[in-house]
Formats: C-alpha cells, structure tokens, sequence
C-alpha cells in the first residue's frame, strides 16, 4: 500500500536537494538536523533556545522515554510535546539502537528484543509492535522501524542476518501503524553494513514495503568516512527520490555537508551538545577548543560575523574561565553555540541548493574550515 | 571622612524600608536579594534570566575570581562586568569567608590571613588591602573590607577577638579605599557573634570609621533563626539610618521577610540555585520538592498564577521528570524559577512598605506559606 506523501521537493542541485517536509506539529525545511533530547530534554539548553536556534524538529529517544518517565505516563499528560514544552516537529527512533548499547542481558530473536532496563532492572520486550506502539503513545510525528543496528566491522553473513531481520521487522512496523492518524509518518530503515550489495538488497526491500520517508541506519558507527560515504552512494537511488531521505546519528558538519551532496535530506546527532559539555566549539573556522590557554585572555569573540549573540558577544576568555572552572554556564553557551552553528550551516545549505549554487558553497565553506581558527594575539 | 551617600530612603514602615542605591552601573532597588554568580557565572542560569527575573544586582566571590581566572585578568579584560557579560551593579565580597571554607592551611595574623589555593596550592596572602585591591581590579560597585568571620557556637573571648580585629582592618580597608574613583562604594562588616553587647561595639566601631554602607557579617553560619534575628536587633540602632543595611549570606524567603522587618536592605545567599539543582521549589505555596513521587503525573504548574513562564507553564510532572533524570535542564529551571520567585517576594516587600502595608503582607504571606502547597490529584 503506497503512503501518502507530505513531502515537497522545491529544488535539486546535482544530488542536493531541498524541500518541505509538513507534519501535524509544523513544517521542517530540509535538510534539516534534528538536536537529540534524549530523554526529553537538550541537554543544557532550553527549548526556546533549540527553536531560536532554527531548530524545526527535534529527535526524542524511545528507549529513554519508555524506562522514564514511560509511554503509557506522557501519553497521559498529552503527548512528548505538550510534556516537554518543545511543541514542534518530532521524530522518535525505534529504541533498538539504544537497547544494544545501553541496556543489560539484552537477548535478541525473530520476535523482540529483550533486555533489562538500565535504570532499574526490569525485564523489558521490545517487538516491532510494541516500539511502534510506545512511538505513537509519544506522539512521535515521525515513527522508526524498529531494526537490528550492528556495530562495524562485522562479518559478512551478520550483517545480511542483521539486514533481513530488518526488512521483516519492517513488514510488521508498517503494519503495525496502520491505525495511527492521517499525518503520522512511519520511516523504513536501510540496514546492510559496508557492503554496497547488501545495502541495495535492504533499499530496495524497504521501498516495496513502502513508508513515508526513509532512512540510512546503521552508519557512524566506527567506520571511516569514506566507507560511510560510499554507503550512502550505494543507497540512494534505490530509495524513491520524491520521499524524505535521513542519515541517521550523523555527524560533523563535513559530514552534513558531503552527505546533503549524496542526496541526504535529514540527519540527527548528539555532537553539538557532547561537544559542547566538553569545551569544543563548532563555527565557521572549524572545531575551537575553548580548554586551550590560548584563548584565556583573548576578548574577542568565537566568531565576531556570526549573528547568534552568544557567537558574536561572548570573549573567548570567558568561555575558557567557565569551561576550565567547569561551570554549568559554559556547556549550556557552547551547546547553544553548537546548534546555532549547526542551524546555520543548513540554512546556508538549503539557500544554496536553491540557488544552484551548493558546489561552491561546500567548496567555500570547506576552505574556511580548513584555514582553521584567527590568529591568536 | 565622612563617605558620599548613595543611598536613597524612599519610604519607611515600622523598621522595614525601602530606596534606591545608586551605582556606577545602576541602580539598585531595595530591599534588594542579590543571587550570587560565585567564579563569574550563576550555576545553571543565563545572565540575561537573573536580569529578566528583577535581579538588580548580583554578588561575585573574590575568593573563586582572584584564583581563577585572577584579578589582573579580569581588570585586563575591562572588569567583571564587561568579562561575564552581566553589565548591571555588582557588590563582591572580601574573600575572607571563603578563605576560611574552602582553602588549606590557612594562618591568621595580625596582617593577613595566608592559605593555600584550593585549585593548585598556591601560596596566598589576603590582606585587607590586597582584598581592597583584588575588589577594585575585578571593577566591582560595592566592595567589601576584609573581616574575620568565626562559626558558631563559640567562646565569647574568641567572638571578641575576631570582632575587634575585624574593626582594625576595617580602618585599613578604609584607608585602602581611599584612591578609589568616585561613585565606587566600600561597605564595613559589623561582627560580634551571637553576643549582643560585642555587635553593638562593632557597630559603632564601624559606624565610627565610616562607610558607604553597611553589613551585618559571621550569621547564618549554623545559629537558630531566633539568634539571627536577635542580633540584627541588637545591631541595626547602632548604625546611621541613611545608610544601606546589608544582611551576609541570607537566607530563606522567611529569613528575608523577617529581616525586612528589622531594618535590613540587602541580602546575598546561594539558595535560591544550590536548592535548584537539588530539586527544590521556592513558591508561594512554600519549598516544593519536585524528587516527590506526588508530582508524577501532574500536569499543574508549580503555581498558575505566577507571572513568570517557567513557574506557570512547565507542568510539575515534567519538572519532576528532569530532576529523577539528572537532566541540566532541570536544574537550570528550577534555579530560574528560584531566582524568579525571590525577586518577585523583594518586589512584592518593596511594594508592601511603600504603601505602608508591610505587616498585613508579611502575615499574609507568611499564611501561604504555612498552608503549603495545593492537594495532590
């Protein structure tokens, strides 16, 4: 059965493309990246802030949600949206992926995976089913599949196992939200490791089963950037090219910028906020690291262009006191900063792919990452 | 040397009243609750929310500033103002209380008090014009004189010993002062312990000297409310009524109200943040503990009808949610809320003695409070 389609294509550049994707809680402009609020929460930053930032949607963690405080618990109170406050577009992932990197005892076969909870203890079981269910007690706009993430290297035949235990869990998901309300959108996975081959086979199967976006899984995963890269390549033109395509867990901004000139539409990562709890900086001269002496009695700003006021504002000297005297207020600035940064360089990327312009743009912006930071003095 | 007055008595109500202190970088409401950003930052708290909450003034910790980042450093950077961003009226303590919690080997003589740093171990000599001049390095508007700050309970002869020394630095510190640019106030500490007698001595001895203004020191420092209360009685008569009153290290919304109605027109203390971050509300309703099992499932505001956001709209479910979580945002919104909460009760006094209804709002107020918070559902 086809799904409808709510996204709209409004321009192609080469394989960069840009367009609207329209949920029941807003649109987001593509390529869009989602900040991660784990556990319903961006983690040292305000919501207010994350919209202010250019934020259209946010990703939020079933894993998380359904330890603490529980599906069942935020369906109640109305919703992750009205719970949490954020109000906008959401997506939600499967939980899977967490479950294989968090949790204890976790056993997995052809129906669920189960493990016990990090928090507590408790056994838990989490089938397709059941992870679609707790996604739209969330009131996900977007739900994931639930899938089989496995780490890389990894042999051949796992990651085929991996692969079309994907595509059957697939199948059920689908069926799964067939009575979920007209504007839900339920996203297919693409699994298949580094092996072109078996990530064609796994496009392919996930597009006849039909969803209403897709997404690349199981990449950022250790591999080089080459190899994910190139995986991407494999994909992409055995996914429908009218539907929404996300990368998922990626990445820095070189790799936002190389895989929206893939074809990517979506992505989500916890960098700008992990590396703003460690003192990094994102900007347009590349990572800045606020430890660094160097910067402990310059009064000039990260980036005195930028038009985020913390960027343009705030001395370099200041952010270096909080984060070296490790107080809360330098996270919460330079995880602010990140996404800011992050926010922009989409907004650059979704006027320049209207344009056509988006080759010169990454060659440009490539160039001032690769220059590095301003002089010290 | 009589000092320039700078305070301004608009109305007074029994022995509450309520000015305006002019500063260098404002002016300064009273009674006025300064929330305290200890080494350059509130924990947890934007300086634009401490500003939006109705703070007019904040206290920064000579102690933390001189160690780190340092005092040249900060005068390098054009002062404690311009380097945290605050731009608004900022008082900074001696250093001496610190020196006394938190440094290592600490020796106390006649001269100085010598201490370790609790950061690198070095060295330091705090005397009271090196704290004079570490004050005026950091540009604060209201330094304070070095003093000699004892726990209790303790022995009358080392209360009295403390005091008097206290009183021969405040000479020193005075005369320290003395090339200090005009507009730039140095307040003198009254001790004396819980001995009545000694805090009317000091009080003079300090009234004496001569001040810009003045502060009761060496409370809140493990005495019973009573004891505290006692001694601000003792000593308030004995300084010059033209001259603004501050209360060290004070307190809970109960402490404020009473000593408001004392004669106090200042106060300081970390409550309203470090009872943030360990989950506490501060409301009308009295202290909320969010960790409470009550709250999660409660989709209520901390209390509907308060005028500031957090307070309104996040639902106590949430709130409780982030505090069982360990997330930042949490902390950084209870301690908003705190902050909110205090300088809305310092508006409400201000309020209540300027159209001479003082102690119908501070038995008001005191009901709410004793009525505690609004029944579980």
């Amino acid at each position: 059965m086809t799904l409808p389609n709510h996204f709209t294509l409004l321009a192609t550049d080469g394989a960069a493309r840009t367009g609207r994707l329209t949920t029941r809680h807003g649109v987001v402009r593509t390529p869009a990246f989602m900040p991660v609020g784990t556990a319903g929460a961006m983690k040292g930053v305000h919501w207010r802030e994350v919209r202010e930032a250019g934020s259209d949607i946010v990703l939020g963690n079933t894993y998380h949600l359904m330890l603490r405080p529980g599906a069942e618990r935020i369906a109640a109170l109305g919703g992750l949206q009205r719970f949490t406050g954020w109000n906008g577009p959401m997506l939600t992932d499967s939980g899977g992926f967490q479950v294989m990197s968090l949790s204890e005892l976790r056993k997995l076969d052809e129906n669920a995976v189960t493990f016990r909870s990090h928090i507590d203890g408790a056994r838990i079981e989490l089938s397709p089913e059941r992870s679609i269910e707790v996604q739209r007690l969330l009131g996900s706009d977007i739900a994931m599949q639930l899938d089989e993430c496995i780490r890389l290297p990894a042999e051949r035949g796992d990651i085929e196992r991996a692969m079309r235990l994907s595509l059957r869990w697939a199948e059920r998901s689908k069926r799964a939200f067939e009575t979920a309300p007209e504007g839900d959108m339920l996203f297919g996975i693409v699994q298949g490791g580094d092996v072109p081959e078996l990530r064609q086979v796994s496009a392919r199967g996930i597009a006849d089963i039909g969803f209403h976006g897709y997404a690349i899984g199981g990449l950022a995963v250790g591999e080089p950037q080459a190899v994910m890269l190139g995986m991407i390549e494999a994909t992409v033109p055995h996914l429908p090219g009218d539907r929404p395509c996300y990368l998922m867990g990626v990445g820095t901004p070189e790799d936002l910028l190389e895989a929206v000139g893939r074809g990517i539409d979506m992505f989500d990562c916890v960098m700008p906020t992990r590396n703003g709890r460690h003192g990094v900086a994102f900007t347009r001269f590349g990572q800045i690291n606020l430890r660094n002496a160097r910067h402990a009695d310059d009064p000039r700003p990260l980036d005195e262009s930028s038009a985020w006021p913390s960027t343009r504002d705030i001395s370099r000297a200041y952010l270096h006191h909080l984060v070296k005297s490790g107080e809360t207020l330098g996270a919460m600035l330079l995880s602010e900063i990140n996404i800011a940064y992050y926010q922009r360089l989409m907004q650059d990327i979704r006027e320049a792919v209207s344009k056509g312009a988006f080759a010169e743009f990454r060659e440009r912006t490539r160039t001032a990452w690769a220059q590095g930071d301003i002089a010290p003095r």
